[in-house]
Order: C-alpha cells, then sequence, then structure tokens
C-alpha cells in the first residue's frame, strides 16, 4: 500500500463515521509531512448546515492546528471529488496537492469549477476510487429502500 | 431607498465589522419574510480560517436560525460578488435570491463557476456598488501603505 492509499484509508475512516451518522460518507484528512493536522466528515444534515462538508471541516481543522490560513505545504485526502464550494476553500487556502477517490461528474468541481484550486495544484483522481464510490453508492441505495 | 437598498446597508454594516477587526470589508445579511435571521462579515484573518467568509457565516446563521439546511424563501444580500466557495453553499442552500453590491472580475463565482447557483436562482448585482466597492478600495490602499 502506498501512502496515497494509506492516507485515503484514513479518510475512508472519517467517510464511515458520517455514515454512522446516516450522512453521506464523505471524508478527509489533511496531511502535513507526514502527520494527520486535520480531519473531517459530512454533516451537513446533523448540523443544519450545507457548509459543514468533509473537506471545509477538515481545512479549518488544519488551519486551526496550524494557527494560519495557508496549507502550502500540505496534501488533502478526500474519498470524493470535492464539490464547487470545497473546491474553493482549496483555493483560499492554497494546497498545493489534492487527492481524491471517486468522481463526481454530477457535482464536482472539475465541471462547474474547473479552474478553483491554485493554478500550481497538483491532483490526484480515483485512489481506492472503487472503495470509495461504492460506500456512496450504497448509501444512496439503501435511502431508496 | 428601496427594499434591496435597505437590505443592502446592513450587510455594509456587517463589513464595517470586518473593517473594524482589519479584515476585508465584506459583509452579508440572509432576509426571510422581511426578517434578517443570518448575519456574518468576513472573519478568515481573526479565526485563521479560510472558510470563515461573510456569506458562509451568514448562511450557517440563517440555517440554524430556520433548523434546515435549505433557504429556499430566502434573499442573500453581500456586498461582494460571492466567491467560488461562496456561490458552491449558495448552490447547496438553494437559495432562490442572491443580490450584490461591487462585482470582483478576479475572484468572482461568474468567472470561475457561473453555474453554481441553482439554476432558477435569480440574481441581482451593482446595489450600492459604489458604496461597497469603495469600502473594499479603501482598506487595500491603506494596506499597501
Amino acid at each position: 500500500m502506498n501512502d496515497d492509499e494509506r492516507y485515503m484509508r484514513l479518510a475512508l475512516d472519517e467517510a464511515r463515521k458520517a455514515l454512522e451518522a446516516d450522512e453521506v460518507p464523505i471524508g478527509a484528512v489533511v496531511v502535513a509531512q507526514g502527520r494527520v493536522i486535520g480531519r473531517g466528515h459530512n454533516l451537513t444534515e446533523t448540523l443544519h448546515d450545507v457548509t459543514a462538508h468533509a473537506e471545509m471541516q477538515a481545512i479549518t481543522a488544519a488551519e486551526e492546528y496550524l494557527g494560519g490560513k495557508y496549507l502550502t505545504d500540505c496534501t488533502l485526502y478526500v474519498t470524493v471529488e470535492p464539490c464547487v464550494m470545497c473546491a474553493g476553500a482549496i483555493g483560499w487556502s492554497q494546497l498545493p496537492r489534492i487527492v481524491f477517490g471517486a468522481s463526481d461528474p454530477k457535482r464536482g468541481y472539475q465541471t462547474y469549477a474547473p479552474r478553483a484550486f491554485h493554478p500550481k495544484a497538483k491532483v490526484t483522481g480515483g485512489v481506492l476510487e472503487e472503495e470509495c464510490g461504492q460506500l456512496v453508492r450504497d448509501f444512496f441505495r439503501k435511502l431508496k429502500g
């Protein structure tokens, strides 16, 4: 298992916490120099708050940890392709690397805001894609009964 | 003074609170049936948090007030055109009307995520544009000394 997969597994652990709270199971971690400095999982229903996406919480936590609003030496791992909102936050934080699992053509930033990240940011998609996507698909299948 | 100008003045009051905290002076209010149910001003420096934009806080406050994550009967007033992140949050909240003051061609959603809002959302720009924009321009001029 390479580093990207290792950290994506931690993001998947976060996604499972969302699932336990009956939330769309998406999770994220922010990593700096091999250390996880921010974690988050989707809590939009629990908090009645559309801004409570996994990435937003992981970014806020990492910035809190660092005491500054830039994450210029960090990597964000998230189980699903970020939405427009989260992509905007990623851009503001100047994250230089973003790793995501499953793509989200319906809501993802690649469709709606392809230039939201820092111009030099490097993006890796498809890490543990099947597992990340299956978690979300199972959730919606169960929801529809 | 029409209703839009009246609520934009309240958003400007919020922007001035940001200014007092040495923040980029942007403010926002969410209005439902003639009542302000959410307010916010930019606090990104104070909180070391890129997600602490005026709109994000006003939306979160309004959702908290309503106890639900949709703002389908509300109008958002914000002194400056929303960025990608805030536009994404506005889209998720299903706000049907957005009124902004000054445009922001460098960072605004119209350039980077023009389809971020709900497809039926109505947008009015340019309300008290000069006053809203001047506040920000003065801030940056002072910052540069």
